[in-house]
């Protein structure tokens, strides 16, 4: 399939899609919505499968653990998790006519617009508004510029805007501004002045109750409702160590203006899991089963050198050249390799790239994100991060609920830390009903903390702070707190696990799918072919009765009867169509066979068979008709090697019309 | 299991499934937000499972083409569909100090309350307020009443006011309103006055994309997804009729304040069917497969004559008594029917209620509740309503986009219709960028409103009317528009096909399971068991070493792999407790096999099968055990029989603790 890379139209894919109702705008007949997508019947069976397979790959393989957690989520869990102040992207708005831009594409734009016009001056290229109609429509973007001036830029200027482009993804909102300014970037159409950049918060806020006093956002991941129920996971497992969640679910991004269909929409289904692990020991225990496969890594020192060349290593070697940080993180890059190519993604079209730093959370540890490239470029469709402990970390704090893990010490351990005194009586008295909140307040103080206080203590006598939930400062003395540095013996370890997180976006997998398995027929580029895995493909059978004389009908009836006692997802064609247009209309749904009923078939009860991609057939009893289709969709049997025993069968219906 | 009904505690239910992560308050470390709910493994896997035998049996038994339709959902269409207007429940404000009450609720509850003070009044109850603490708690109500007075009401109030509560559920709100004036209905605890009740919309609102200006709900149905992609399922369908469409997904709706657990939350699974029929044919053509099945039916006439006692028929019966509205409908019921034993509902805990004239929506033709009965009442958890053209007549309506079936007719017959001609060409002159917006909306007129405009334009030369898009009023005389009766003979009949929808409510069913199957061994209370129907259960096996043993972990091992393999979920229990610990663990996850493998496994391969309801062992070799719980599990055949050539074993592994 690969090789057909050359041929792709993306034009005819989209056809095929819209035709057989993969999936289409929601809402379309009151206009539709940007950004927002149904899946009809073999979309949305192909997305089952897809998630079937997940869940047995993952899930059943790896023995995790299963969570259904909810959307709604209040504000405050959003707020402790980052995502209230650093989920954002930048927007600016032309405060005339109320448009809204993203700040980022914007300047991005012009830059280009102008880059181009300054080719067109230059005699570069003959049109510069036709060259960037095209690469608009390649990329199905809107365009903001609508016009480009054939103007010559200073050589330094042109250097300028290169660098600005190519650095474009990691300016800060203040920096866009900066580049607004200096490089006057207006409203493209009227020339009107924008507002600086304001961050436009990417969740979908909602009121949960009736008082509208209960702030809620639809969650942006399904990770934090993970992370909550920590406690209860770790329970439920025994107390063992290491430990993987997981949870599929829609998630939610109120995207400023979303483009390139299904791979940017403001609803779509992830599947995640968090896989909690010791944070001194990121050893995997099934490493060996995965530590030669080989994979194609774009690592950071790589993309920092302007390479995008990427580097063909074993995971084993990956990990053991430090490349990629622990054993952990690569067996779940190695494992999604492995579930990729099982559910179709074309092997010479997937890379890992590594994050470089500025584009990782802080927090983060290391990121490899799996790459599908696709006619809109490379494409991030999974994320395999380790958060680290910072997840757990937070929510502990703000809730003042640990989330850790205890391991018995074989050996006990002498553990020295700085310590807090409260002399509580006094407490009272001085704070009222506040007390409790400065007590709490002082012991979750960290170590560094308490040696800065100690600090204080031991030079003023005293020490003040402010406590998050007080107003004012708050000053203690020396005869309420004591700070000590104390030595004991601990036969307990307590940890707070790190995380390491691989996320799919299934809608962005699924397109990148569609792309790596379409292709079209020497003969004509009308008759497109979707070449799914049969394990995954909508329907794995189409029961097409030669014609419709009624001689067919009981025959048909009752070959339908046992493919849906076998479960055998099908469909039946009895359309007046000739076998050529149903064979047709098949490819174009993947559906990888065809069971043809005919006048032989009323006789003998033996039928036809036909392969979807090399349009071979062969004839045999029903009953081994079924077993192949078995063995080949379920037990991963070539075609060959599945209908050895059946008979070879030359038909002239492919060319029916 | 159904006669261990007296005993059931559902307190000891309750501490089962939390113990065991069935499901948890969501957010539960941040304090929790009432009507969310998370479900943890068991819990996940129970849904999925339900899920998966619910796309068997309706999806690929019945050949419905699936679809996956997005939440987001903007005004508009909810608009149309009447949830806006409509969707909503009374709520009342306490203006002092902001609190919220629902209506019906606290008219229900004080009224109750003052019977209750009028029973020790009149010495039949000893203490009003214990007795209602105890009915409070047997609901899980909050009460807002605090405290009952012991006075005595007149014998027409008595009347009165149990009048009212009989009619509770079907008060409007303005009725509401004036029975809170009548019978001085206050905030119960501060006795400060109430607002008068205010509708309060049930659904969750946010704000599509950047301007804030697309208003957008979360949807409260999966149905509305359904009906707007009509046409392209039809087509999808190759035009045939009568087909049905599916939905699987998450809906949402805002309680005022959530109660009963899982029975009534703020975000729910849903599983919807609309069946799309002509409205002149409602047979069902697989309708003779289920018209011998006898089911418990409470239709209207029973409940009007003040009757809770349902009449037993079979399908056929009702449906050729006319009791049932068409074979369509009843062909669901059963299947609803056959659905619900298959997952392990009691079917002497289901009946199936019809609705009362005043609680179907005005549109319904009949409608069918299966409710399962609880320790909180009678439950609905499957809706099955014929919604006849309702929603495709309205959407096409707003859209002006036709969502009709076109019927090629045998015989071509005659139809007279009032049919109106535009004089296109002066349209624009007189309404230049508006005439397109006129003349569509001339063209979309129903034969009553042309039959209208006839009658004036022949009184008085010309006709004015109002078009929704533009301001002003619109006159036009006949150089305009002329509007005939004429008579075409049709070769094509156009309908608006009628929806009969069964509604699937996972999670109200997913309860009404765990009530119906879980008790108590005789030995002792603790010992809870959730028997579950195998293809159920969220894991098949559990896998128990007989102890630590190092000898005993390659076999373990070894034998995970192989149950994988045959994709059997299971779980290893190697914890150092006792095997009876093991074991009652096991039942109350609801585990319906358990595997012990002990040193003659190690010698011999040999292992010890138990099942969960009767504890009964057998033994024999490993290949042998999984062929029975295959066999078990997945093809419906009895323990007994599964297990008749392997060797019954006694073991007092039950007792150990």
């Amino acid at each position: 399939m690969s090789g057909q890379a050359a041929e792709f139209s993306r034009e005819n894919l989209e056809n095929v899609l819209k035709r057989r109702f993969f999936f289409a705008p929601s809402f379309e007949i009151y206009g539709g919505v940007s950004g927002l997508y149904d899946y009809g019947p073999p979309g949305c069976a192909f997305q089952a499968n897809i998630v079937d397979t997940w869940r047995k790959h993952f899930i059943l393989e790896e023995d995790m653990l299963e969570v259904d957690t909810t959307m709604l989520t209040p504000y405050e869990v959003l707020k402790t998790s980052g995502h209230v102040d650093k989920f954002s992207d930048w927007m600016c708005r032309d405060l005339k006519s109320g448009e809204i831009f993203r700040a980022d594409h914007l300047v991005e734009e012009v830059l280009e617009s102008r880059l181009k016009g300054d080719k067109e001056a230059r005699g570069l290229v003959k049109d510069a508004n036709a060259d960037a109609q095209e690469d608009a429509d390649k990329k199905k973007r809107k365009k903001k510029v609508k016009e480009i001036k054939a103007v010559k830029l200073d050589d330094e200027v042109v250097a300028e805007y290169e660098n600005v482009l190519a650095q474009i993804d990691g300016y800060s909102g203040e920096q866009l501004g900066e580049l607004m300014v200096k490089y006057d970037i207006k409203n493209p159409v009227t020339n009107e002045p924008l507002e600086a950049p304001k961050a436009f918060n990417l969740m979908f806020e909602t009121a949960i109750g009736p008082s509208g006093q209960l702030k809620g956002y639809l969650r942006p991941e399904t990770a934090q409702g993970q992370f909550l129920n920590f406690n209860k996971l770790l329970d439920f497992n025994n107390l063992k160590m290491p430990f993987a969640s997981a949870a599929i679910g829609k998630s939610f991004r109120n995207e400023i203006s979303p483009r390139s269909g299904l791979l940017r929409v403001r609803e779509f289904l992830m599947a995640e899991i968090e896989h909690y692990v010791d944070p001194n020991d990121k050893k995997h225990e099934n490493f060996a089963d995965i530590k030669d496969v080989k994979l194609r890594f774009l690592p950071k020192d790589v993309q920092q050198a302007g390479s995008t060349e990427p580097v063909e290593k074993t995971v084993g070697e990956a990990v053991a050249s430090g490349m990629v940080d622990n054993e952990t993180l690569g067996y779940f890059i190695a494992r999604i390799y492995q579930f990729l190519i099982k559910i179709g993604v074309d092997e010479n079209r997937l890379r890992f790239r590594q994050h470089m730093a500025n584009e990782m959370a802080h927090y983060a540890a290391d990121c490899w994100d799996a790459e599908l490239h696709t006619s809109y470029g490379w494409i991030e469709c999974v994320g395999c991060a380790d958060r680290s402990a910072y997840d757990l970390t937070v929510h502990a704090n703000k809730t003042k609920e640990k989330l850790v893990v205890r391991q018995k010490l074989d050996e006990p351990v002498s553990v020295t830390q700085y310590e807090i005194d409260l002399e509580k009586k006094k407490f009272g008295p001085k704070f009222r009903k506040d007390a409790p909140v400065v007590e709490k307040f002082l012991v979750g103080q960290s170590q560094d903390e308490l040696i800065k206080m100690k600090e204080q203590l031991d030079k003023d006598g005293k020490v003040t702070f402010k406590v998050p939930e007080l107003e004012g400062e708050v000053e203690l003395d020396t005869t309420f707190i004591k700070i000590e540095q104390r030595t004991h013996t601990e036969h307990v370890r307590e940890y707070t696990p790190n995380v390491i997180e691989p996320s799919f976006g299934i809608g962005r997998i699924i397109y990148a799918i569609f792309e790596h398995r379409f292709w079209t027929r020497a003969e004509s580029t009308d008759r497109g072919v979707l070449s799914f895995p049969p394990a995954v493909a909508p329907t794995k059978v189409l029961l097409v009765p030669l014609s419709n004389n009624e001689e067919l009908l009981p025959i048909t009836k009752n070959i339908s009867r046992i493919l849906r006692k076998e479960q055998i997802p099908f469909k039946v064609d009895d359309s007046g169509a000739s076998i050529g247009k149903r064979y047709a209309r098949n490819d174009e749904l993947g559906t990888p066979f065809g069971i043809t009923i005919d006048f032989e078939s009323v006789k003998d009860g033996s039928v036809t068979l036909r392969e979807r991609d090399s349009t071979k057939q062969v004839r045999g009893d029903l009953k081994e008709i079924i077993k192949a289709i078995k063995e080949i969709t379920y037990e991963g049997v070539s075609w060959a090697e599945g209908t050895k025993n059946l008979t070879p069968f030359e038909s002239n219906a492919e060319d029916q019309e």
